[in-house]
């Protein structure tokens, strides 16, 4: 074994250079880790190695070691990710945020927030909350998704619709590149026309072009007087046009509008115990959150809307929650959006963005297309129909044989990208997506992203096996 | 002279060999562009061969065969550009969206528009009106200004405190590489996590990564129902305070905030005839606009507005436009922001952001400094303060000597970074803010931009000379 051509390391010997390497650089060996929990996947922790550098600059010399030693580097924030993009394997080393977990500054006036990437979603929006403030992107699990991972993944959630996704939410990033190099572009403005946006790179780049260390997020001021209503609609059209209306009242603010496909809100209402018997049979269940002046200015609005929309969008059923606790259970049943997991594990699932108006469509095509395949197929289909962004999960036990689930994503992709959407909405590619992505994006789009990872990072160390490259 | 080493072409040899290359690529010679206007820069036809392709394959065509021929390629827009990023000389080809000017389509209930590259922004504003819709960007240039050459700068404006920049703005792109391939990526959604988002290379990328070709942008809703305000300000704190104050009004949507400082206003009011006498000598004024249900609505809400912050925020004048006439009179004394080039051709002028609350000393320190340089220095400072936004101009005739420049440049420059903030904020890099960058950009940055340009244009052909590569 020389220096310049090492032998591929063992978990004992990585864990032994590395722990000599810097003095911020927290290591932990595979015992370390047996106690801790892996996140969305098992395979998270596959490695047995995890680096958690406190500053950038150890970061910085661990990237440096691994590409002299040609040691692969799986970038870890809350481990949320859902599509298999964290995980690693003997002979990698996991570089894991959870130490970069510093708010540096909030600055309310300039309503921007400068984080290290392993801050919570939950932390930051607690301590902008101080201040009156809070983020312009929310998802189910703030509580363990990291900003840098949702840079990562440019991730999108309930407020999209309205703020945009995280890469609308960036203004300044650090990260450590492939090389060893510190790239850092903190500023705080949105306004910066000084060459390409090279940041652009790191966020929905998914590990492959770097570990991202620093972010400055905008801030949104909070609008905590809210009010809740979960109305019967026939279709995503009716949803829109509630949708619309909303969106055009004044004096209040769409906070949220959630759709749940009449099978996954009546198997998930029984399970939950939330009373549906307002409900049609037959209708799909629009989950609806507004802001105003106080909670009752809301509330009115709500019911209002209701009243005036009820004839003319035929609604099937409505009604306002009447008490925080009852929003909060309307509001469960959207986010517990695994609650499906106990009864169907390892269920095939899929997240999508369909332009809004085919939405109808797009969901009645898929049924005939899942059955087509299998007559006992049925989906779940639910989520953030203001901006097009559909879940759907196969109601079969899974994993799924290799050659099932390719006729499956052929069945959910085809024809998305011609009518202007996207395999992916939000949750990335990671290594689970990889088919979709390589049959469903354009040939020339796949060889630019190959061209840039080829420049960033010739040795294919970062993240490797997953978002394809 | 072989094929494989062809020498420098001439004007009429590019011209013939171009005019036989594809049907649609429209090939123009020094003697038609004679009669043009060459735009915002004199030098813009320097190069005195332009295609203009009617389609993506016409300018593929193109390409390709520049590369093959190692002939320099210079895209052009609407040549609004105001830091020579147009600029081209013998031996290149202009490669112009003039005739890429068609609007795909509209789709009001997504409020998306799919538009060639060369279509100007006043006849996408006048076709989303149709459907009572309008664009998230505007700025006075509006009717040469071209949606591709936007997302070429980044182009901000005056309502990027909103809606963001160009590249919040922008869905999907198609784009010819250097290398001759079309880049495809029409997609309509905001929600995509689909791997890293590579058209973010050429919004901003100022014609250096490719030539955009088709855009899909966001739209909005038109709100024309409008109030317009002057008042006058100590300070920028206190423009920042009225902007805060307006923007969290229910009912009413603060559409513009554009701030003149002291010598500003008053010079360009006297050339223009603007009575000023309601405004206190040194006082700096703000344009406000905003918009509610109806004008008389959205005026009640000023004319309040103004006598309720008149005593705390110490308002030192106020006016609320009478009529639609007043208001043209009002926006004409910031939007001719030209007016003194007449007085004071060549004038040096700078374009920066600044954190919002480090306005009032930046532009303090920034007055020492000139002075330091040359105690007859003054300045005319303005711009779109609500995001930091200042255009700075040199109150002498230049073009000044090269290291007057420099001095200049490191004055107007120097912290900006370290702020948080940039030295070019919407209008580019081009050619005439190379030292900005090459100055005041960390070398990380300008490394990585290297790297990507090598790896998309390894020949350099795209734009050479301009933003540094």
């Amino acid at each position: 074994m020389t220096l310049t051509q090492p032998a591929v390391p063992t978990r004992q010997e990585l864990h032994r250079h590395l722990s000599a390497l810097h003095p911020d650089l927290g290591v932990l060996s595979d015992r370390d880790l047996a106690g801790r929990h892996p996140g969305e996947h098992a395979d998270n922790f596959g490695a047995g190695v995890m680096a958690q550098p406190a500053t950038t600059e150890a970061a910085a010399a661990l990237v440096s070691w691994c590409r002299a030693h040609d040691v692969p580097i799986v970038p870890q924030g809350g481990r949320t990710g859902l599509v298999g993009g964290n995980i690693s394997q003997t002979g990698e080393v996991i570089l894991s945020a959870g130490r970069l977990n510093r708010i540096r500054s909030i600055e309310p006036e300039e309503m921007t927030a400068t984080v290290e990437a392993g801050v919570t979603l939950e932390a930051l929006q607690q301590a902008a909350a101080e201040h009156g403030l809070t983020t312009g992107i929310d998802l189910g699990s703030r509580g363990s998704a990291t900003i840098g991972g949702m840079v990562s993944t440019n991730a999108g959630g309930i407020l999209a619709f309205r703020n945009g996704v995280m890469r609308h939410q960036v203004l300044g990033l650090e990260a450590v590149l492939p090389s060893g190099e510190i790239f850092s572009d903190l500023t705080r403005m949105v306004k910066v026309s000084a060459g390409p946006d090279l940041k652009q790179l790191f966020i929905g780049g998914e590990g492959a072009f770097g570990f991202v260390t620093k972010i400055v997020v905008k801030l949104e001021p909070q609008r905590p007087h809210r009010a809740t209503a979960l109305m019967g609609v026939a279709d995503a059209m009716t949803a829109l046009a509630v949708i619309r209306r909303l969106r055009a009242l004044p004096g209040v603010t769409l906070e949220a509008a959630e759709m749940m496909w009449p099978r996954y809100i009546r198997d998930h209402a029984r399970l939950k115990g939330l009373d549906l018997s307002w409900l049609e049979e037959d209708a799909a269940a629009l989950l609806i959150e507004i802001s105003g002046e106080s909670v009752d200015v809301a509330a009115a609005a709500l019911e209002e809307q209701l009243s005036e929309l009820w004839e003319p969008l035929g609604l099937r059923g409505g009604i306002v929650a009447q008490s925080l606790d009852q929003a909060r259970r309307f509001w469960d049943v959207r986010e517990d959006s695994g609650f499906y997991y106990a009864e169907i594990p390892d269920a095939a699932s899929f997240d999508v963005s369909v332009p809004p108006t085919y939405l109808d469509s797009y969901v009645a095509q898929l049924e005939k297309r899942l059955k087509a395949i299998d007559p006992t197929y049925a989906a779940y289909v639910y989520g953030h129909i203001a901006d097009g962004n559909l879940h759907l999960t196969l109601i079969k036990r899974g994993p799924l044989p290799e050659q099932e689930l390719r006729a499956l994503e052929d069945a959910v992709y085809t024809g998305i990208r011609e009518a202007g959407g996207s395999f992916s909405a939000e949750h990335g590619v990671g290594r689970e997506k990889r088919y979709g992505y390589e049959t469903f994006t354009s040939p020339e789009k796949q060889a630019l992203a190959r061209t840039l990872k080829n420049a960033l990072d010739p040795k294919g160390l970062f993240n490797p096996g997953k978002v394809p490259f």
